[in-house]
């Protein structure tokens, strides 16, 4: 998407010796880009987060091991890579998915073709990864001028933490039908939620006025007021993981904004492209665990200091007792509609959209 | 109640020629307690929050005046006391209230009876606040009581924003029943909402852990999650205005809390001192006009620097655009009770609670 009018990707190779990327670790308070050359320097640009959002770092991961091929293609090489990709942020499930790609498309090839074959596989990881956030993005941008054209007015859309292009290579989830729409002229304005307690609603803001569209930020408690008032006409989120049901797991939270959205008639959607559905799934308020971060991350707030640098302050010591539950559940009953890249499914007609995935379909 | 062992009062008179006070310009980060020995020192410590909370501040206006009368008992002083203590927090309903009782019981008195007076009407509108949250406190302790008797196990209640006893003379409002359960051997574990964007969570858990009560700080976004897992019994909130049919404006994202408390049958209560009770109000979410704040308490943050200091953060610029309403209307559909002075009551009990007050009983 557009920053202060130049296109820009969150990752994009260089002449197939480089790998150019946005710096996240300076966002939202100073826009900068990298030039990453080597393995290890994507190592580190992940693990110390200039690289973040899920789909962005299986992307980055996949370039990764382009530029370990460019250096050395042996297999020794090949699995070093893999080995140091994969302990960069050990948790995330697209980072262990595309080394995989990489790793089994390489090791059946001959040394001397794995170069080439390595840029061409990572190059098309992140062209699927923008043409599902794309798809996504037509399905939802379409819905907007629809309600656009019922309500003769601007569109106002709640979205909470941040499913934008930066957690992507372009375009985003939740965000990719407001950058399509906000493009084909459809006037909207987006109200965002702080997301406490990792404030990534503040990426999201950053986003959206780079790319121009018209937002305000808010606490998160304050969307069940503006919705009581009539200013929210829809809700979108992204989604970590969704049952097979149309159960959302999202940042913590989006559960409170599902029940106000329903209890004031406004409709509540979910982008989700279909990797992240759990087929498996059946109770996802039992079954999916929910992690708990640091409490670090409740009791230290990271901005800009007085001086004009970063700086952080501790809210309360270290001593305070804090629970820090990152993901809640939102049940189908309060789901209005899956926006995914085949369409737009209500929670009970997800299966069929899917049925040749499914086992419900 | 107790800081450490030692039982507090946020204001009290000392010899009749001063008044203590905890000056909460430094809450949380650190306590101390101050001397304020005229009316032009309370007006600023009134003015620069060393005193806050509505209760409070009506209190210490008393108390001011009567400081006032110690030096200069004639008319021209008592008119001049009035005026620059409504001057201080114009906007407070209780500090005007507080004011005027003064004023009326004074100006009928002569210059020479009015020293001592005025610190009796202090002394009394003190002992008020007390015993009405007192009250309060022995309704909803008996609720925590009967709860952890069914439950057979800790209660974990759950409250947003400040009402404690730091807002109040002493007990608070929706944490008084607490502290009165807890100094009764009720076990109990509490949930404080951050209550962003103000933070007066850390109010309420520096309250708590002073007085040793066992306490959880989390997000906002937190509760709803924790609702669904069975592990908040009971939510518990003050309130800023109550309409005679039992609608709740409190603290924004109280509504939220509600609606999650109504979606796991977890019971919705309100703290309310019966002046908070506005029996003209018909339809709150439509008639109560809700204070927009300004977008620096959402846009900078306050906290101990990494240096021990106080110190602040910036989590965007000034050029951003922020939405801040400061409270939101809570239907009555979603409130279990009222905690009131004179008994717990449903929202359509209420009016017959205070048949003797309001034009509904």
């Amino acid at each position: 998407m557009n920053v202060h009018g130049v296109a820009y990707r969150t990752i994009w190779p260089i002449e197939r010796r480089a790998v150019g990327i946005i710096d996240q670790a300076l966002l939202p308070f100073e826009f900068a880009t990298l030039e990453i050359d080597d393995c290890p320097s994507m190592v580190r640009a992940i693990a110390t987060m200039q690289l973040r959002g899920a789909p962005l770092i299986g992307v980055a991961a996949a370039y990764g091991m382009a530029l370990a091929m460019n250096d050395d293609s042996g297999d020794a090489a090949l699995e070093r890579a893999c080995r140091d990709l994969l302990a960069s942020r050990p948790t995330a499930v697209n980072l262990r998915w595309a080394v995989q790609r990489q790793q089994q498309h390489l090791q059946r090839l001959a040394a001397g073709e794995r170069r080439a074959q390595a840029w061409r596989e990572a190059d098309a990881i992140a062209e699927e990864d923008v043409a599902m956030n794309r798809s996504i993005g037509s399905y939802a941008s379409a819905l907007l001028a629809q309600t656009h054209a019922r309500l003769q007015r601007p569109v106002n859309v709640l979205t909470h933490c941040n499913a934008g292009w930066l957690a992507t290579v372009d375009f985003g989830t939740a965000l990719s039908g407001i950058y399509l729409a906000f493009d084909a002229g459809v006037p909207l304005h987006v109200w965002v939620d702080e997301t406490r307690p990792r404030n990534q609603g503040l990426l999201t803001a950053w986003e959206l006025q780079a790319h121009g569209v018209d937002h305000t930020l808010i606490a998160d408690n304050a969307g069940g007021h503006l919705m009581q008032h009539g200013q929210v006409d829809l809700v979108i989120v992204g989604a970590d993981r969704v049952g097979g049901d149309g159960a959302v797991c999202n940042k913590i939270g989006t559960y409170l904004k599902a029940l106000a959205a329903q209890d004031n008639c406004v409709p509540f959607y979910a982008a989700v492209p279909s990797p992240t559905i759990d087929w498996e799934l059946n109770d996802a308020t039992r079954e999916v665990p929910i992690e708990q971060r640091a409490g670090d991350e409740l009791r230290i707030v990271h901005g800009m200091g007085e001086d004009g640098r970063r700086a952080k302050v501790a809210l309360f010591g270290a001593a305070a007792a804090v629970d820090n539950p990152a993901f809640d559940v939102t049940p189908p009953r309060l789901v209005t509609g899956l926006v995914t890249e085949r369409g737009i499914a209500s929670p009970r007609e997800l299966a069929g959209l899917f049925g040749d995935r499914s086992n419900r379909g």
